[in-house]
């Protein structure tokens, strides 16, 4: 009865690494769309483009020229949201609360072909762009005014994406984000109340239940949460918890370059495009306290709902009230589990 | 110093209704855009549209044929998210924890004309709507099965509204949405502390100030909250504490409507096009249980950045660690206030 209910009624799922709630609507997966659609990236690129501000040997916006570079190419952002060098102020009043942010953000390119995304890029690369994650977030992590480094890739011009050269950005600070804020107190919680990892104990369960496991290996295990928010949103989690990158063997490393790569994969598969996505890496802050607690994982926000160019809208009640959504977890789940 | 500050060094900034930062960074205004470019809506529509399922007397996807209604109408959403009539059901573990919803969704026409929207629609007009926003609130309110009534309108293609018609949606539910939990408590935790309402004493101070006040007049005021997300996003506030938008008088629903539509043609001057936005009321739960602490408001959250076709994207950064703007709450709101 339950397994049915929760793919033909309203509910609500708790994520407990958060503490919010999603609506699930399964029954309104029917309902006709007329509203706006996507452009489709349907368009084959060229290796190399020469208004490209990403590519190799080409000048950027604010004027500085890249480096011939033949891998991963790391930069500082020429427009950073986050400055390393501004004052230091804040107002204490209770409803006028402000302190200054200083921090660095960072532009990866993942290759010099333009062409390519991370679907379509053999799994060494990958494994090279994952070793600059961990170079990065160790090197930006060592600087005492950085307490958090966010490593993600916007994909896509529906992600606001600016431009289509495979690259993602790191912006670092020095105060936790709302995001962390929350998975760090509901991961601390749960670690002093049971001794184990939140996100270990659940990887044991989905891999008992199998209901919404998409792809596994030794090290990894890539699923649809329970608790999803986005239409095909998954989570790529080590199996043992560790509490950041730095901590992932060679072989963990090729492991998990594996899972991204199957999964891009499975994502590009599935309306027949170049799939767009938010994704992200969530792992313990740098400054050296005890982090045991954090189980880093990586998260991809995809938008689309049921075609290349209809997407979700995360709009009026998701914004005033909670996120919603119409596809079950299991159901997506599924959908990508027939792609590999 | 600190004045200036605001206005060119990166910095954070405290919610006080939900208790979480937003990063504001005021020197990143001037960086190229060469990402999407949405579709202006300049085209202009009809009156009546016979394809269209809310025009008077035509016939939904449903089936259901609409009355010939003269001002607002109002039905239940023929494909709603939450069904009143669905089974009770639970699941109480740890990592799984899932609750049943039941709730009510309704649609509500603004006017019969097709070609018309809230700025373009005489004050008397949007105060039939306003009428009909209390009827609902109080109608549904009234349900023992109800207790948070979500009134919102999503507007424009790029916010995922699927119909061009003047009209907004009502979703009504058991369970306090996340957004309201949060308001819920804060707004509890200031007023048993000060005996006051946070947001009359907001309101109080932005007075003074003078900074981002964008409309006011004896009963409300429009702002620039300090703390706001989307570019020029807004809050209409009563001046004085009421916890819903029951407790308006004749005088106040007047005093409103004229807000909404100083705001909503302020917005369409803004960069010459039917302004897209989501807005939403917040107000108290419907439980009859103490709701001192509320002071009810209106927000609009409108995606727009620099023009017509260039909008603020949500994505990456924002989604693994906070909001972050470019433009200052305080830009923004000279830029309103220098349309009215
Ligand atoms: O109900 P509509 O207009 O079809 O749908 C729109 O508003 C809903 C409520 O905000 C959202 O859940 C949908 O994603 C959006 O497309
Ligand atoms: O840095 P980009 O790619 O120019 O910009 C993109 O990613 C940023 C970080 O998520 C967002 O703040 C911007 O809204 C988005 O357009």
């Amino acid at each position: 009865m339950l397994d049915t209910a929760l793919q033909d009624y309203s509910h609500r799922r708790y994520n407990p690494l958060t503490g919010e709630w999603v609506l699930v609507s399964p029954h309104r997966a029917k309902r006709p769309w007329q509203g706006q659609e996507e452009e489709t990236n349907t368009q084959s690129l060229p290796s190399y483009d020469k208004d490209c501000y990403l590519c190799s040997g080409n000048t950027r916006a604010g004027g500085k020229k890249n480096p011939d570079y033949q891998d991963v190419f790391v930069f500082e952002n020429d427009f950073a949201a986050l400055q390393n060098e501004s004052p230091s102020f804040a107002i204490e009043e209770e409803l006028f609360k402000v302190k200054s942010e200083t921090g660095i953000c960072k532009v990866i390119c993942f290759t010099p072909d333009h062409s390519k995304s991370l679907a379509n890029m053999p799994v060494y690369a990958i494994e090279k762009v994952i070793e600059v994650w961990q170079e990065e977030y160790q090197k930006l992590g060592a600087l005492p005014e950085i307490n958090y480094v966010q490593i993600f890739e916007n994909k896509g011009a529906v992600m606001g994406c600016s431009n289509p050269h495979p690259h993602g950005q790191i912006w670092s600070q020095f105060h936790l984000p709302n995001e962390i804020l929350k998975k760090d107190d509901n991961q601390r919680r749960y670690f002093s109340k049971h001794g184990t990892s939140l996100l270990e104990d659940y990887v044991i369960l989905e891999l008992e239940k199998r209901e919404r496991i998409v792809f596994q290996n030794e090290h990894f295990v890539v699923l649809v949460p329970f608790w999803a928010i986005w239409p095909f949103e998954t989570m790529i989690i080590p199996k043992k918890r560790q509490s950041s990158i730095l901590e992932m063997s060679r072989n963990e490393r090729i492991a998990y370059a594996t899972c991204i790569s199957v999964l891009t994969r499975a994502y590009d598969q599935l309306f027949n495009c170049s799939f767009p996505y938010s994704s992200g890496i969530h792992q313990a802050p740098t400054h050296n306290l005890d982090h045991t607690h954090w189980h880093w994982h990586m998260s991809f926000y995809p938008p689309l709902l049921r075609s290349a160019t209809v997407k979700k809208f995360m709009v009026g009640y998701e914004m005033f009230g909670m996120p919603q959504r119409d596809i079950t977890a299991e159901t997506a789940a599924t959908m990508l589990y027939e792609l590999i």
